[in-house]
């Protein structure tokens, strides 16, 4: 008895959501993964919501045909503005984002009911973190803030130095000044995680920071467990991580290797092509 | 008499071609324009030769449905790796990149024969300055730097401050070190001239500083008179510049104004779908 071996689908807009797999891998040992970057079409944060989700139906259509039994948007943009699309398009394969995770834990972690949301521009107009927020708690301030050029450097692995802390500093100082600033920050796109000890230097050690990646793990896990899907460990056979690029192979594997924390052998990156799928 | 009053097409992957759109108005203000600015599947300087391509077809096909008398690529990415495909393919419509006219200007800029290129990765890959240069100039050392960061902070309109200088510093100190030194910095990206204040603070005033958007539109200039194509003044029917953007004309129109020099009415932007083109 191996449980349900079958693999969890992993899918972003590029390499971000590499953050989310390696929490994901680290949280659950026994599961396999197939993880899929929509590198031909990054970033979906600047893009509309009827594009961005046209985009994720072909994406996750491609990870079904690999037999997945979960899917993860591990892409806030897509999260805030396709789960439900997903969700029902896919049905019954569960599907989670990450936004309701790091809602949620934004939640638990305020004690001044103030949160700070940092994110892409077009996870920020839609609004989506202030929506789960205040489903779980009415009287919450939300202060969201679009930070564009965090995700450059980090796909440019300046993950500290004077360009990152700079920018950190104009992003997130205005944000936390006065006697009603937020208590809690909560990291909202994939590719924030690596950025996470210059953006601590900038906020100091008083105020709660919340890794999307992380809360999105303990939501996966959860979901496993109680949809008796988890796997009890993988055969061996193939490899534990597959992953998938609608373009340059070269570079996923270069600067997927900032956000996945290990390095990534180009000849692992298979590149498909979505339209043709 | 007026001479050809149809209007020239201009086509970018987003907004950053609004430099190139910028300068070819000030210099030909007799004649009408259609930027087309591919805005759902931007940025092409970190997407594959054959993607771009393909992306250009599609984008100028919908130019030269407008009727336009020139196609120009205000795109460094797309020009480096698609010239060639476009000029076959729209022939006899010219079809002007951006280029050569850098690199030629690069060329007549040096004194010690040494040239710095700074472009998105795309372009850097593509290696299309360095031919370019070294078909003008066989002896003429070329420098290459991707500054992917550079993108974000114009985009952002971080034109000058500390995570720019920090950023240009980063990128372009290394450089322009040492006794063998370029003498000549080429912008190969149109992102760049909105940070030239910025680059010129930090290379210093002893570096001759190469705006491609300028001397495309002097190239423009040039082949429409060769052409027998300049317009002798338009009538005043309709708009002199006519926008289409394939995502966003909200941002399109934000972001615009920053490379255009001017604001852009979101009103004035319209919404095209290439792959219904």
């Amino acid at each position: 008895m191996v449980g349900d071996s079958r693999p969890i689908g992993v899918f972003d807009s590029g390499m971000g959501g590499l953050t989310v797999l390696r929490a994901l891998a680290a949280r659950l040992p026994e599961e396999r993964f197939v993880y899929l970057g929509d590198t031909a079409r990054l970033p979906y944060g600047t893009k509309s919501a009827e594009t961005v989700q046209a985009y994720a139906l072909q994406a996750t259509r491609l990870l079904l045909g690999e037999g997945v039994k979960m899917v993860v948007i591990a892409c806030n943009t897509a999260s805030a503005v396709a789960l439900y699309v997903l969700q029902e398009s896919w049905d019954p394969v569960p599907v989670i984002g990450v936004i309701e995770p790091g809602a949620s834990a934004g939640v638990a972690a305020t004690k001044n009911g103030r949160i700070a949301v940092i994110a892409t521009e077009g996870t920020v107009q839609g609004g989506a973190y202030a929506r789960a927020i205040h489903l779980q708690r009415d009287d919450a301030q939300v202060v969201q803030q679009p930070c564009q050029v965090f995700v450059a450097l980090a796909e440019e692995g300046w993950t500290d130095g004077p360009a990152t802390l700079a920018s950190a500093q104009h992003y997130l100082g205005p944000l936390f000044e006065g006697d009603n600033a937020p208590d809690t920050l909560v990291l909202g796109c994939t590719h924030f995680p690596v950025l996470a000890n210059t953006i601590r230097q900038t906020i100091g050690d008083e105020i709660a920071l919340v890794d999307s990646a992380e809360t999105t793990a303990v939501a996966v896990a959860d979901a496993l467990e109680s949809g008796g899907l988890a796997s009890e460990g993988h055969t061996g056979a193939g490899k534990t991580i597959r992953f998938f690029a609608t373009d340059s192979p070269e570079r996923f594997a270069r600067v997927g290797a900032i956000f996945l924390g290990r390095s990534i052998d180009e000849s692992d990156v298979e590149l498909v092509d979505l339209l043709k799928a």
